[in-house]
């Protein structure tokens, strides 16, 4: 069964969490959430949930997972002052192992400067960054581009669930 | 005598409004807060610091102030949604009037793309995004490039204060 890498920080976004995370545990994938310190318990923005992690980035390595989903809100801008998450995101996206991220989840991967001549979308606070990072910014729902999946905002999770189990299931079937 | 255009926006980090509008007020300076609706009530992320806009972006020309705050927190990740708060931004600091801008406030800097061959500083999150806007990145506690006054935490708020009533004691006696 898949495992799939939750990068998440403090003040995530709660539903970007809490639909892509459902969805996976319903198709019985493990979820290893993974951030700056293990043990310590992270909230959401909004409704306050609460996520234990159980991993420290600098403990984990590319072949822990088979996918990585990286929420939204600013849980990311916590998470990229952290070399460790940087190096693992870099790693992981270099892989070719699918990595989903929505909202400001692309500021991980600007952050860990994979995102060069790749196509993708995000929040809108960050086009400007997703451009100056060499990447062509696609204003819609859901972009995939090889193993980048990327959606705007909690209106686009129907689509961005839906694409990220699609994902998973090719990379298990391969 | 100088009027101070604030920008501020939601969960500002409350010092870094605070300390400088402080220092600005007991030198008799005028503070006008500039955000995306006016009479609006946005806070502090920390300690809940209520401001209330005094007038919008839309409504705001580069000759309504002598210099320009930008305080840091998530408050810049909100304002840069906002076309007119870009657009102003954007005249400001192409004017050649002091701009002052702490922690996070860079990111107003990159969407308005006025960091090209500029010399800055701000929050260790961004400062992948700051390079990528084709600015220099220095690690120190205030950096003055021209009419541009850079810091990168809350600790460094005494050198960026005096920095910035330098900036707009020099600008009213040109």
């Amino acid at each position: 069964m898949a495992r799939i890498g939750v990068l998440i920080g403090d003040l995530f976004e709660d539903s970007e969490y809490t639909m892509p995370a459902e969805a996976f545990m319903n198709e019985g994938y493990d979820l290893v959430h993974v951030g700056i310190e293990a043990g310590q318990t992270v909230k959401g923005k909004k409704q306050g949930t609460p996520v234990k992690i159980d991993k420290a980035a600098k403990d984990c390595s590319v072949n822990d997972f088979d996918a990585l989903l990286i929420p939204g809100g600013y849980s990311p801008d916590q998470l990229r002052v952290d070399d460790h998450v940087v190096r693992l995101t870099r790693e992981f996206t270099q892989s070719g192992k699918p990595v989903f991220a929505i909202c400001h989840g692309p500021q991980l991967l600007i952050s860990a400067q994979v995102l060069q001549g790749r196509r993708i979308t995000g929040w809108k606070s960050i086009v400007q960054d997703i451009k100056n990072a060499g990447a062509e910014f696609v204003d819609q729902e859901v972009v995939v581009d090889e193993n980048l999946v990327t959606s705007r905002h909690p209106g686009d999770l129907p689509a961005f669930t839906s694409t990220c189990l699609e994902m998973v299931a090719m990379a298990e079937a391969a």
